[in-house]
């Protein structure tokens, strides 16, 4: 049994998936739950993703080898407040937070000499739909999960992390959590604020019904990410605010290059401009084929 | 037999589907090809989609029922002018191009009094592959046909482009040109100059390896347009300039209030946005659904 305890702070997609894929390798004996929600708590009981709800932070915290926070990441320094009087040394804290340098600021604020303890991750993987019933066991396989440590945390506790991750069966890399936020404002965060904007900006339109009416699967998938929670995207993008701001100025000047090109209807110019993202973006998905191809020949 | 011989120019994804599909109706007697390049001619006889390729324009169009002008948009001109000169008065001439009114005021000027016999229409199918191999023979099977007819078009013509349309599996629409143009800059031709605008910004920044490196499923379906035909996408981008403008001016206008937001960590407003997107999204995909659902209880 790797672990003896863990603890999970949001019962929902991400830690209720956590927890169906440390018990069905199994890997804990016994999961403890969390939530600001109380159903989500008896939903995630009946479903067999935790073992008990927490009665209190303290019980719940009470001898355990591993602490996920995988709520809403404005909530985690208040997780990390509510854990500390309680925090024995040999507990490990993770969070699964899509922001990483807000959340270790957080952390060295709240936690001061015991953020020692506390090694943040993010695994890549997400549904659009929420709550216990979204888990899934299997959400985590094949996906990366970045480990972003500390200078303060052991080599051990880091590898502890990693171990749960592995077991969930994801692939763990290791980035600084400034890296982290530069790259996942460009490939994330920043396309969800675009896929917002558009849809948003179409259904303001006095026609917004005819467009809708004619929208196809192009759209569909280009707005896909717009069909996310509001409140979780606020939260990402308020902590990741700096990373995003440079990537939506680049982005917008880019169009405005676009724009000018359209303008003067000089059509090698844009046809350079998507026959650079075709081909990018072919090659990308090549790479990506051929690793997915890879870790199921490599596979157990 | 609806009809007797049909000329398509152009035998690649949209055209060939066109031909295929009519061909399991037993709708078309003969089937005859036009193509700038050689080998698709060939390969399409192969496939079936085509049972001749043409020898000449004249022979082609030489009591022809229904012509389809299934080229790339930009091709349509030449096109027309060199159907025209052997256009006979019971012919009758489509088009299948992503945009209306360019395509409209040039067969205006090159067709004359003949354009008459010339009924635009859009079918709003599509694959990110191109050619013969890829046509399928239900491409448009539950898909939306847009008849920008002409008040020159006799209503016994207009007719028989839905008729063959629907023989193809598709829903007849009816839009003007105009009216056609500013649908589709705003719900297909900006998001593809967006996701050609992202993935190029991202491809030519210093750390791109790594970006795409962390890339997910997220980025993945909103840039899937983006693997799209540059040559197409240029040439549609120019037919429809101008109302492209306006949609991509009162979407960067829309991106600079959201930075403003953003900039001064404005949550709320924020969210407003993100919520009403997610919202109108919703809203669109179950009435989708529904429409779908009723398509396939109400078909044969």
């Amino acid at each position: 049994m790797s672990f003896n305890k863990v603890v999970i702070f949001g019962v929902g997609l991400i830690g209720g998936s956590f927890a169906l894929a440390l018990k069905k390798a199994g890997a804990v004996a016994q999961v403890v739950g969390v939530d600001r929600i109380h159903d989500s708590l008896l939903r995630a009981k009946e479903l067999g993703i935790i073992d008990q709800a927490a009665t209190s932070i303290a019980d719940a915290v009470q001898g355990a080898d591993l602490v996920l926070i995988a709520a809403p990441v404005a909530q985690t320094p208040a997780i990390l407040a509510s854990i500390k009087p309680h925090l024995q040394p040999g507990t490990i804290v993770t969070d699964a937070g899509s922001t990483k340098s807000d959340v270790v600021a957080a952390a060295r604020e709240v936690l001061g000499d015991l953020v020692a303890q506390f090694v943040p991750a993010h695994p890549i993987a997400g549904r659009e739909t929420n709550g216990p019933d979204a888990a899934l066991v299997d959400l985590y396989a094949g996906k990366k999960a970045v480990i972003t440590a500390l200078k303060e945390n052991s080599a051990e506790d880091v590898a502890r992390v990693a171990t749960a991750w592995r077991l969930c069966g994801a692939i763990i890399h290791h980035l600084t959590p400034a890296e982290h936020d530069q790259v996942f404002a460009a490939v994330s965060h920043l396309p969800h604020l675009l896929a917002y904007a558009l849809v948003d900006d179409i259904a303001r339109k006095p026609h917004a019904d005819r467009l809708f009416q004619y929208a196809a699967s192009g759209f569909r998938d280009f707005t896909r990410i717009a069909g996310s929670s509001p409140e979780m995207w606020r939260d990402i993008s308020l902590a990741n605010r700096d990373a995003m701001l440079l990537e939506l100025d680049a982005y917008t000047a880019k169009l405005a290059v676009l724009r000018e090109h359209l303008a003067a209807s000089e059509g090698p110019a844009i046809e350079a401009i998507y026959a650079n993202a075709q081909r990018a973006r072919h090659s990308w998905i090549s790479a990506i084929e051929a690793a997915e191809k890879q870790n199921k020949e490599g596979g157990d």
